[in-house]
């Protein structure tokens, strides 16, 4: 690793004086010793030098996305072993979960992010970024087509071409729209780019509504500020909102106060519902208390600059709603770049991208995919149970013997997550209890007995919902692959492969749910804990600062975080429109 | 004023429930009792309301602008003495002087910005702000023209119309560019708006210049950082960048370290050329070991997308400079608002409205200009100097005694305050030594005598720069004679007036110069200060930052503002392009 090093500051000089005409360059790297004598002018020295010196055992690594999944992939890989690039259309990694308090102005945005370089400087230039994005994934190629994103600036964008070996796609999800019309173009969406812009519209409606000569009709239609989505973002959002104008918005534009309204639009019949029904109820009845008007059973069926269109589900009326700003925080839909390789692929019929359960893309080699624009696309034990019961069978009698089946079973329990949660859901504490008949005893079974026992089991497959927490460990889990892809390879530490030989390299992908959060507004939260726990009110606010705080990605965000909480509370928050 | 307010009160519920049908108001004014009656429908009644309990006593003032002059203006008025409304097309107000420190993120834009509303909310209401552009000042029907101005918002833009009694003009001046082309397409401007635009674009400099396939004359292109204008704020925005390339970015962008350039230019022959010699020289040497290039005697002709098109005076050589940002910093230029006021008024040659010392605007009647938009044009003492003698010739014989001339002299002193200033250089202790002969003696004069004897007063005659520093003494100093406008109509406190008859119902504003400062890079800092002190180096760095968080709007602002620069001390700007 030493002659490595060396060996990349001499080339890193090389890079930085070009100009010297004659080099004579000794390099003694671990694979043997190398003479490069070259003779060049300013030039084309670079490009000379860079083929010359380029080591044929790093494997080219492009990560696209720095998100929750790009961001762990790159923070845990070791990056000594692949020659990584990062490619990314922004130079920073935003805390997302806190994007809703940064729209009103509770937490600043520069402080919930952290420069990207900052985080891979510690590996002393080994991963480099590229502040651009990927337009195109030419996987037959192994190419990737890039482009800067310099918007609005006088740099101008240019074009450039990677090269890659092993590609990990991380570059998450796009609103989803669901193609309803005006949407794109009258709705705020909660990604980072546009958490200023909301608070700058919500000061702009205030601003607005105390002009001279409004009539109250428009004041109200300024102030209403309409949500589209009964999700956790955007219940918090409704939350955050609510706290400003009453903490902070009433005391100085106090003309308007009683004309202010909120109002939460939900399609599915209650909000947070994939929470606990404990949860949704507390925050129901909080929003009520709040004066937080929860529309469910509602769909929006268009947007126009003056109005919002939705129609009641139960009565198939339509209304239009007068509105001063919308947010819409529904659905994930797909990047155009993630849905033209999927096309390539034959995945583009999907929403996103299929992987197996070791998160490699289904359909294209030494592709990888993370985070939101992937789902793992996990494989049913009904549909290999021939297989998994040939290869359980070891003295072939068509017949599985108690040690048989418990051989067989340890494999297919890490192989098939499904087969857990099936056995928590019918409280069964080992394996043989699969077995057990009506009178609780175990016994042998044939393949036809090995299926019923099974038969029941995928039912308990789930697809991992959109959530950083997800990402993060995909993210996590990825650079342990890749940081022991030599010695697994070697010595594989997966499950006994049923279609082929062997066993695989590495255990599947498991996800750990570590609980959910809703923040209710008012200093008070709701959280799903693991194990089943529902926790609600003002100590789960805390709980929620204190996680949160412990989360942050670096010093300096968990410092400029918690004193943007303390700026709140000892001046409120900020109304200027900046 | 007790009554006053429970009045205000009852009025505001009028506007908060204007849907009540039926309302039997009993109102006990200073003035009498009265008695209202309404029976009115949802809609009409806050106008009529509006207009019946309007108090015909309370003046309309309207204060355009909330900078410097507007807001110091406003702090300090007694808004129970009128109708106050103020328009401003932001609804904060920006301590300016700490903007270049915002540009490179030592110092948050939001740390530096104080909400208006929350200025003028401690006077319960009395002040009226509207988040408003004036467009039109129609001088002649003391109407305005204003429209909201909501840029890259959903909420549609809207015109009204305010009527005024007095108007108050600061809304400072623009970005003077010379008519040289291309300075408005391609350069950036110390706004407040276009701080943090500069910052992103710093970001996106060095960005660019990592990204692969790029020529080294490319990379030096991107990172060629051009400031046009040698004042204190060129200067201030060089030292700071250079601070934070040396600081910060270089560390996360080594491969590029050598290959940043920043040059200053200024078309003077030395920079910081307002101030004493002493800080010039001591800036340009800082400057030169810091590798600032400074390019003095050079003209800028144009600026294209690529280039920055110089001229040197000295040799007549133009030469074309790649960059990569160029920030324009010089002259001041007149807002298309108050150059279509000067023509209505016969001032339409002038770069800024002329006042008198009293700041009411020459040529128009109850307006007043304060700030960069104004500027005060004194009258010669030698124009007026018939009039002096005669009023001061009070037993008519043609001669002034020492009495006489002592009498009159007072008033001249306050009346034209180069004389102040001419006594100064001259080092004359009283006004007697004035009529000094060679010999030194003093003695009476006629008219011819008199005329010789302050013949070179006019001499010492300055117009004020256009500094944070003056705009804030106009509008504190305007306020305290609007507080005091019917005392001092009924008596008054001013110079003798010598045209017509009594006094001046106020002194002339007078100017108190407090010192500047020029903060350098790296820690240190000149100050020119009160009594012909010059101060260079770290301690003036630090009294800099005693001085600038003293000055701090609020505590809030304080608070922030030092809290950025320790979290710079410890963590560094950062570099995440949001």
């Amino acid at each position: 690793m030493r002659n490595f090093s060396v060996f990349r500051k001499t080339a890193q000089l090389f890079d930085d004086y070009p100009s010297t005409s004659k080099l004579l360059v000794i390099f003694a790297v671990s694979a043997g010793g190398m003479v490069a004598y070259s003779e060049s002018q300013t030039g084309n020295v670079i490009p000379k030098l860079e083929n010359n010196h380029k080591q044929p055992e790093k494997k080219k690594m492009v990560v696209l996305g720095t998100g929750w999944a790009g961001i762990s992939f790159i923070k845990d890989l070791d990056s000594s072993k692949y020659d990584v690039k990062v490619v990314s259309p922004r130079n920073y990694f935003a805390f997302t979960p806190l994007l809703p308090s940064v729209t009103v102005g509770t937490v600043e945005a520069r402080s919930i992010v952290e420069p990207i370089r900052n985080i891979i400087k510690k590996r002393s230039g080994e991963i480099k970024l590229c502040e651009a994005e990927c337009t195109k994934i030419d996987a037959a190629n192994k190419k990737l087509i890039c482009k800067s994103t310099f918007e609005n600036s006088p740099v101008p964008n240019r074009e450039f071409t990677l090269d890659y070996d092993y590609l990990v796609i991380a570059v998450g999800a796009q609103v989803n729209t669901f193609n309803t019309p005006g949407v794109v173009e009258h709705c705020h969406f909660l990604k980072v780019e546009d958490a200023q812009k909301i608070r700058r519209t919500v000061v702009d409606c205030f601003e607005q509504a105390v002009l001279p000569e409004l009539s109250e009709e428009e004041k109200r239609k300024n102030l209403h500020f309409v949500v589209v989505g009964g999700g956790p973002t955007g219940v918090e959002f409704a939350a955050e909102l609510h706290d400003y104008i009453v903490d902070d918005l009433v005391k100085i534009y106090p003309e308007v106060k009683d004309l202010v309204k909120i109002t939460l639009i939900q399609s599915g019949d209650h909000i947070l519902n994939t929470f606990d029904e404990r949860i949704s109820l507390f925050a129901e009845e909080k929003f009520g208390r709040d004066g937080i008007e929860v529309q469910t059973g509602c769909r929006v069926i268009s947007v126009s600059d003056e109005t919002i269109n939705v129609k009641v589900k139960a009565t198939g009326e339509s209304c239009a709603i007068p509105y001063g700003m919308v947010l819409w925080s529904t659905g994930v839909g797909t990047r155009p770049v993630v849905k033209d390789f999927m096309e390539q692929i034959g995945q583009g019929r999907r929403r996103v991208l299929a992987t197996d359960e070791w998160l490699r893309v289904k359909g294209s080699d030494d592709v990888y995919a993370v985070g939101d624009c992937a789902s793992v696309d996990q494989r049913k034990i009904i549909d290999d149970i021939g297989m998994i019961f040939a290869a359980a069978d070891v003295d072939k009698t068509g017949i599985l013997s108690l040690e048989e089946f418990q051989n067989v079973m340890d494999d297919v329990r890490v192989r098939y997550p499904q087969l857990e949660l099936y056995m928590k859901s019918q409280h069964m504490m080992e394996l043989a209890d699969l077995l057990r008949d009506s009178d609780g005893n175990k016994k042998e079974v044939g393949i036809e007995g090995f299926k019923s026992a099974l038969s029941h089991v995928d039912s308990q497959m789930k697809s991992l919902p959109a959530t950083a927490q997800v990402a993060a460990q995909q993210g996590a889990y990825l650079s342990r692959c890749f940081n022991h892809l030599e010695d697994c390879t070697a010595n594989p530490v997966g499950p006994r492969r049923f279609k082929g030989l062997g066993r695989h390299p590495f255990q599947p992908f498991r996800y750990r749910h570590l609980g959910q959060f809703a923040p209710l507004g008012g200093e008070q939260a709701a959280a799903e804990l693991p194990g089943d726990w529902v926790a609600m009110g003002h100590s789960t606010q805390w709980l929620w600062y204190s996680i949160y705080a412990s989360k942050q990605v670096s010093w300096r965000t968990r410092v400029l975080v918690v004193g943007d909480w303390f700026k709140k509370f000892v001046f409120g928050r900020d109304s200027s429109r900046i």
